[in-house]
C-alpha cells in the first residue's frame, strides 16, 4: 500500500508517519519510484505499537527506538527478546541497598520465589527491573507499617501466574517472534490498566455481595 | 501514650503530627492536662493511613480529609463506606460519551458484566469511577487498534474476582468497620503495585519456562 493508505489504515497522519520514518522508528517501505514507496501490514502493526509507546507510555523518541531495537533483534532468543524490550521501558529506580526496609523486602521476595518455585525469577533477581519493582513495592508497605510476608503472597503469586499463562497463550497466536514481542510490550502498557480496573471492580462487586448495599 | 511515644510508634515526626491535628486529619487525643493529651492505637493506625495517602498517593490535604471523612462515617453501611472512601481517591476523568471508541468499550463492558454475573457492578455502572476506568482502558486499546472483546476478558475477570475474595478475606480480619475501610484504602494505594509487579515477574518466569533463556 502507499503512504496515504498506510495513514488511513493505521490512523496515523502522513506527517507523523514521515516523522517516524526519519527518526528511524518505522522501517522504510519498498522503493517503487523516485518519490513513492510501498508499505505492508508490518508497517501497520509497527505504527500501532509506536502510537501506544508514545501516547500511552509517554516515552521519549530515544526510548521508543531502544524498545523497538530489541523487538527487531533477530539474534536474541525469544524470551530474551521479550525481556529486553520490556526492560527498556521506564523502570523504578534501584532502591537503596543499605535501607533496612529494602533488605527485609528483598528477603521476603527471596522466600516467596522459593515457595512458588520461580527459579528463573530467582536467578535473574539481581538484573531484573521487575524484581526490583516488587522489592520496592514491599519495602514501601513495610516502611509505612503494613508488613506483608511471603506466606501471605504465595496464593497471589499463583493467581498472577495463571494470568501470565493466559497472556502468553494469546501472545503465541501471533506468527512471528517480532509480532509476539510487539504484543508483549503493548500488553504491559495497555492491558495492565484493564486488569487493574477489573480487579477494582471485582472488589466492589464482592464487597456488596458480602455486606449488601 | 503521649505525643513523643505516638511519634516513635508511628514513625511520624511530632511536628507533622501537630500539623495533621491542626488540619483535622488526625482526631485529637484525650486531654489530660492543659498542654498534654493521651493518644491510643487508633491514632497510630490513622497516622499510618495518612502517611500512605500523602507519601504514596501524593494526595493534597483536602483530598485526604475527604477520604478520611468517609472512613469515619458511621452512618454508612459497610460496603458504601468502603466504596465512598475509595471513590474519593483521584480518578480517571469521565471519557467523552459521544466518542465512538468509548461507546464500543462501554458496550463490551456491559456484555462482560452480564457474562460474569456482576450485577451490582452493572447497576452502579453510571456512578462508579472504577467502571469508568475500565471503559477508558478498553477504549484506549480499541483506539490504538488492539480491540478486546468481552469473551476474551471473562476468564481474566474471574481470576481478578478470586484476588478480590482473598483481599476481602484479609480485610475481615480487622475488627471495626473503620479499620476495615482503612485497609481497603491502603490496599488500593499500596498493594496494587505489589500485584502488578508479581504479574510482571510471573510473565518473565513463564516466558523462560516456555522458550528457555
Amino acid at each position: 500500500m502507499r503512504l496515504a493508505e498506510l495513514s488511513k489504515r493505521s490512523g496515523v497522519s502522513t506527517a507523523s508517519i514521515k516523522h517516524y520514518l526519519r527518526a528511524g522508528l518505522l522501517p522504510p517501505g519498498r522503493r517503487i519510484g523516485s518519490t513513492t514507496a510501498e508499505y505492508d501490514d508490518s508497517h501497520v502493526h509497527r505504527l500501532r505499537l509506536i502510537r501506544a509507546l508514545i501516547h500511552v507510555g509517554r516515552l521519549p523518541v530515544a526510548t521508543v527506538r531502544e524498545v523497538l531495537r530489541h523487538v527487531d533483534d533477530d539474534s536474541l532468543s525469544r524470551a530474551i527478546r521479550m525481556g529486553a524490550a520490556l526492560w527498556a521501558l521506564p523502570q523504578v529506580p534501584e532502591p537503596d541497598p543499605e535501607d533496612e526496609a529494602v533488605i527485609a523486602a528483598r528477603d521476603e521476595v527471596h522466600r516467596l520465589l522459593d515457595a512458588v518455585g520461580w527459579t528463573t525469577a530467582q536467578e535473574l533477581s539481581s538484573l531484573s527491573p521487575t524484581h526490583r519493582a516488587l522489592v520496592a513495592a514491599l519495602a514501601t508497605l513495610l516502611r509505612l507499617g503494613y508488613p506483608l510476608d511471603a506466606e501471605l503472597l504465595v496464593p497471589y503469586a499463583e493467581l498472577m501466574h495463571q494470568v501470565a499463562v493466559r497472556d502468553l497463550d494469546s501472545v503465541e497466536a501471533h506468527p512471528t517472534d517480532e509480532e509476539k514481542t510487539e504484543m508483549v510490550v503493548a500488553g504491559a502498557l495497555l492491558f495492565d490498566p484493564v486488569l487493574q480496573a477489573l480487579l477494582r471492580l471485582a472488589r466492589e462487586e464482592e464487597a456488596v455481595r458480602r455486606y449488601g448495599l
